[in-house]
């Protein structure tokens, strides 16, 4: 059933090219104690079994190698899901910016101002820093890596992650235009 | 049978990424006295029921926040269907022109000069300036916010959002020749 | 039999990009006298029957409005295939260039100038300036409007179509490294 | 079998824009003596029949134009498996640098210098230069032409070209922040 809804979702990053390859994960709270992540290496749109990750405790070493992040983030604040891709418009941006404001109406209405957090891929560093952002935001983008995006649902934390793309694809086309 | 004509104009505007996530929404008049619309965060490619929403007086909850532009072009013009999407070209030569001038040849022939109307998405000065708009000709895009085309059909509107785009991503392509 | 390889070719059309909406069309020859081509405002990948051109003489009104550019090349030429299409990076360099030399090793290999031909859509000027273009090559841009790309099969043409905006393409995304 | 898992490697090429037409070419090794390669003029995504190419003697004429650089890869490697793509963002890169050091996060992890091989499609001095490169690192850009990834499997050498493009894109992107 679950599976199902990320594979969904997961079509739809791809569809939007907001995600290549085997990159990107996604997950669901379940309940007061833990959350349900994609597997390390699996394809968001064909991701196979989930794996259930404690909020606190040893982590099932079949898990996306980003656990760190969803994890902390399931610790610091109230997000029921959580969408990591990939989307090349806002991590291009985040390597010039510290943070981004869009200029298109729905990026300036849902997300006006998208912090950028730092650290490496996998670290504690980048774990805690996303979660502080997302402590007091819905989105944020890891600095060169990719965008965190929440929601109550896997499909609010996709629509953040295709809000951010356009606001940025559209920074990026308006500077042709000058 | 409705539905299976905005879902084949859908799955259209999402395969040339005309629209992304669940934005955009289209609708076709329904006789004198009222149009039928997408749902309020439905996807175009996938639009399940639609909402009949009269030309004047109450209207349902269900229906697209954007019914008030809706609305206002049906009771100013004679348009058969809208179909309104954010294409990125578009959305980022609106941000920085207050006009905009086709240089392809069926931007020329059908668009020769596509205005810009302004207002925020789902306010009353937004529907009036693109009613204005779409009184003179069949195609305008909303500062930062996306295209409203018209049309005497849904394919006719959607024909029109990517001739919009085309011509603007041949504009910003351009410079980057220059 | 003609209409399905006719849909396969303009399926991976779409899917690259090089065409949207109704746009573009295409034709095969068949035998001396005739030719088969696309139908006014059909969609090619989906491109329903196909209409039989006589090389000298009237013309179905079903026939795609490009007709007169098809029949000149016919009858001025052996190609035995054309497709016209509408990629934004050919149309694109086609405003600003009088001729393009690829700089990646395909274009350099199949098509190391692409010509650029003028004239008003539907226009006999047109017509008459493609079939010269298309008498010494391949193919050729018409100016701010769109590929004409022929071949023994319309595969081919299509071949060429796609190397031709991947050219251009890549031309376009150098300048963003100088 | 074999056929199955390189038209899925295939597909996902294509709907990442990695490849376009017929272009591009892929390979397994096949013990110690021979490699199975992709047919001259086969679609990725629809590679029908493969050829076997022994390591050292005669090519059978049906495989790719590029068996040459595949077998030097393998006489002087131990990759199991190659692909070969034209995405456009890493071909445009490569007229312009003579390396690239990606920006992202993926890229510098997993391919912080792509070395650029030079030489003419299909020559021996392109064979030599790529598999000179190929002996140090998993991936390269011969300029100009496309790139040419490598891995213990099939899907590993696409994951190398998915990130590849990823990463000159990104750069692009960035530049057009700045």
């Amino acid at each position: 059933m679950e599976v199902n809804e990320f594979t969904r979702i997961g079509k739809r990053l791809f569809a939007e090219h907001l995600v290549g390859g085997n990159f990107g994960n996604m997950s669901i709270r379940t309940g007061e104690e833990s959350f349900l992540i994609t597997r390390s290496g699996s394809y968001l749109d064909d991701t196979g079994d989930l794996v259930r990750v404690p909020l606190f405790g040893d982590v099932p070493s079949a898990a996306s190698s980003e656990w760190r992040v969803h994890r902390s983030v399931y610790q610091q604040t109230r997000h029921q899901a959580i969408v990591h891709a990939h989307p090349p418009c806002a991590v291009a941006a985040s390597l010039v910016y510290d943070e981004i404001n869009p200029l298109d109406s729905e990026g300036k209405m849902f997300c006006p101002t998208i912090p950028i957090a730092v650290g490496e891929p996998g670290s504690s560093e980048l774990a805690e820093d996303v979660a502080d952002c997302l402590a007091l935001t819905g989105l944020c983008i890891a600095r060169g890596h990719g965008t965190f995006a929440t929601g109550k649902t896997l499909e609010e934390a996709y629509l953040y992650t295709s809000l951010a793309e356009h606001a940025c694809r559209v920074l990026s086309i308006a500077n042709s235009f000058r």
